[in-house]
């Protein structure tokens, strides 16, 4: 069979290689994800096990690809940092972006079983996914930022707005009432109205999930998740690399990536 | 919150738009399959059962999404054309490619144990994938002409390599015997060693499975699978607009592609 | 001195090819050239040698590069067409962009003087391009219609704009008056007010410049830009291949290319 | 005329836009220029007044474009470094790229006769150029340092061998006597054998020739071309803002470029 003769369509396969040396963030978002929460029972605003699944298969994907370093995710949607010097699939944009969203898609389907017993997966769920390129450092900080200020901004608003439904207010009433509103309003209608102290609210809610590996314990170290949880070199050693954030305990953390002091813990993300 | 001081880090989300009016074709490829089909017992060198799901996992793309007119595969990859006047996604590269891919990997998850209900899914699969463009008919032809091909050179490789190996012999000298050979001289060992006649092999194996969606019963057409299985327009009727491929049952040919007829038989996959 | 310490950077120098087998369009655009123009003193609405410049500088394109079979220009703009089988530069993207505007450039430059020996060239002029990729024949036939039609568009409205300015209208009021009229009300007006027959003006302002190699001379070939004038094989010689466009000499015309004939009498261009 | 029904086309062209905040280096090249210097009776291994076009070409593009904050040229090359933060042309590759080029060749042309006045141009020279990003300092420093380190090694290989030719030796046997010879031993043979110390040649020669801005002349600052002639506010006048680069004379510098000082000098050149 002439197979060479076919062979030639193989040269419209252009390469698509990223810039090197700059940082990757694959975003990947749930497709439909309104109809597919509303098909499988998901409590509003926030079901837990389902965002507990979103994280598994989040973590998946940072199991599987060491170059992603840091991983944030909330509602239906996660962003895989990837690091700057990274040499993954010699950084080709297309092979990059279908496996990250692939791997987290076909964990999302495959720990469906173990997180949601109760709630057979009715159809295959999908997600899309793009390739970000950030130059410096800023960027990504505030790119992170950017994700978990607009993590409170929606959960704020979904807290009040299914408060006020499960009230019963009519949704088109509620979405009025909100109208406008700013966060201090917001924040006062939860308390005055339904004893809700939003602060209170489950620090997954407000902050979303961010995924790290964990540094190894060091001897000399003060403690787990301060600055100064880096190994440095013992004075009689030879000199220890630091660590880079590819090896170690893929960890689930719900705090603030907004200010300094996580990443000043965790230099290597940025490195 | 201000989520206005980080919001500029969407201006680096850049646009990718795939030049208007040419044959997509998306081809989504096993990821470490090798591994993966020795971790579930795949028998070799065809799974049944596996190459069904694949076919399933691939009607549910044409099911999701109607641009998607012909979908071909073999073995652990699948090939996806969308017609060239297709608007899907603004035709956004990463968007596309994304979703065919997640698509096709929640589904294989998805339908895992309905098709292989004995042999539970030990890890996640995953796929890449691709998005390849192509101006004109010839090489939309050549392209699923090459893959045809291809599926066939495997095939009959892969029948006389493990029919060695199950025969006893090492892969080191299967491999070895098998060097070289061309088809006529493989044809023959599987006749006079193994008694196996390679055409009367299932068509499934040697052709690979292609998916096309049918076109509406037509009264006066002499046949299916004819060239005039075309709606025409009866005298009196108002003009039939021309089946697009759209619309209608996802069927699963296992045919020769190479040859016109099957592209004369529907002339609305290049048009 | 440590060279190879500082070539790792060319790493950044990322492929661009444009895809096989697909039409190139290269389009020239003067930069501030209403300025330019006007500290020139060109002739409003049509300066005659500086229209001849720009196709003198259009020939030297197509002189050089033989890839270039065809060119239409008018105005202080260029497009250029690269067989659909070139491989000029390896198709590489900018490449291509940058040495068409730069030949473009140079040429206009240098043969200033020549075209208008009593305007001394006050300051370098520029141009900028851009590469368009069309899949086929009839969107590159359309292009080439959409420029000659807008040819036609902006000079009918630029012979009336200047017909009333320089009979003393403002050119305030002239803009206004001219607004919201279309074709034959600007026919008539250039007709009964200034005794201008705009269907007698020069091919060059109506038409725009085309620029073709023409095929060469056939001893039975019924005449020069018949249909006939491809070059047929005679019964007892060997089998000649048809033009190509790449050899002879660049002819400028100012002709319809809207309509079938100037393509029928030249099928290499699309070929 | 109806205009509109080919207006589609313009949807194939594509935007292009480069990553923002990311430093853009745009480098020209001559287009054979070996035979074109051949052509004009350049000099061997340097003509003085070419090089002296080359510079007000880039000179030319300085002026003409306040984003591009620095140039360096050598041979027949010259690299423009873009200011990270530039809007230019809302940073759209292909127009970036084609004005930049357009504008050296056509002042290089231009001023040709005002440089060479003895030779005149006989056939219009071209250049190609390409846009690269760099998303660090490190990497801009090193490109430069890249580009000079290469106009020292090619011009003490190029001063040998036009000493060795000009004395006499074929071009055949001069590359072969150069054929593997490190700098010392260039060097010594430049002295020995033709008493030229190396070092006494032209900065221009062995630096390459760098464009940058010079800042306004500071009462306060302790020196032109140190440290200190960033401006500072005074203490009773308003904040003055820092130089940015993009006003003030351009200014031709033969010398190092690899080191810090030059940099240092200039913080704005990577701000």
């Amino acid at each position: 069979m002439a197979k060479s003769r076919f062979e030639y369509v193989r040269n419209f396969e252009l390469p698509d290689p990223l810039i090197p040396n700059t940082y990757i963030v694959v975003r990947i978002d749930g497709r439909g994800f309104h109809k597919f929460s509303d098909a499988h029972g998901f409590t509003k605003p926030n079901d837990v096990p389902a965002l507990d699944l979103m994280n598994r298969a989040a973590r998946a994907v940072m199991d599987d690809l060491s170059d992603v370093v840091l991983a944030f995710g909330e509602s239906d949607e996660f962003s895989f940092l990837i690091r700057r010097s990274s040499n993954l699939y010699n950084r080709r944009r297309s092979k990059i972006n279908s496996t990250v969203c692939s791997l987290f898609t076909s964990a999302y389907v495959f720990y469906w079983s173990q997180y949601l017993p109760d709630r057979p997966l009715k159809y295959p769920p999908t997600f899309d996914s793009r390739v970000v390129l950030y130059p410096s450092e800023r960027e990504v900080r505030d790119y992170f930022s950017w994700r978990q200020a607009d993590t409170h901004i929606n959960n704020l608003y979904n807290t009040c707005f299914w408060a006020l439904v499960q009230s019963g207010m009519s949704t088109t009433d509620t979405n009025k009432a909100l109208q406008g509103t700013d966060s201090k309003a917001k924040n006062e209608m939860l308390f005055s109205q339904f004893g809700i102290n939003y602060n209170n609210l489950s620090p997954m809610f407000r902050k979303g999930s961010t995924l790290v590996r964990s540094a190894p314990a060091e001897p000399s170290s003060s403690g787990a998740g301060s600055a100064t949880d880096m190994p440095e070199a013992s004075t009689f050693a030879v000199p220890v690399r630091p660590f880079e954030g590819l090896t170690g305990e893929v960890v689930i953390l719900h705090e603030d990536i907004i200010g300094d002091p996580f990443w000043l813990d965790r230099t290597w993300l940025l490195a």
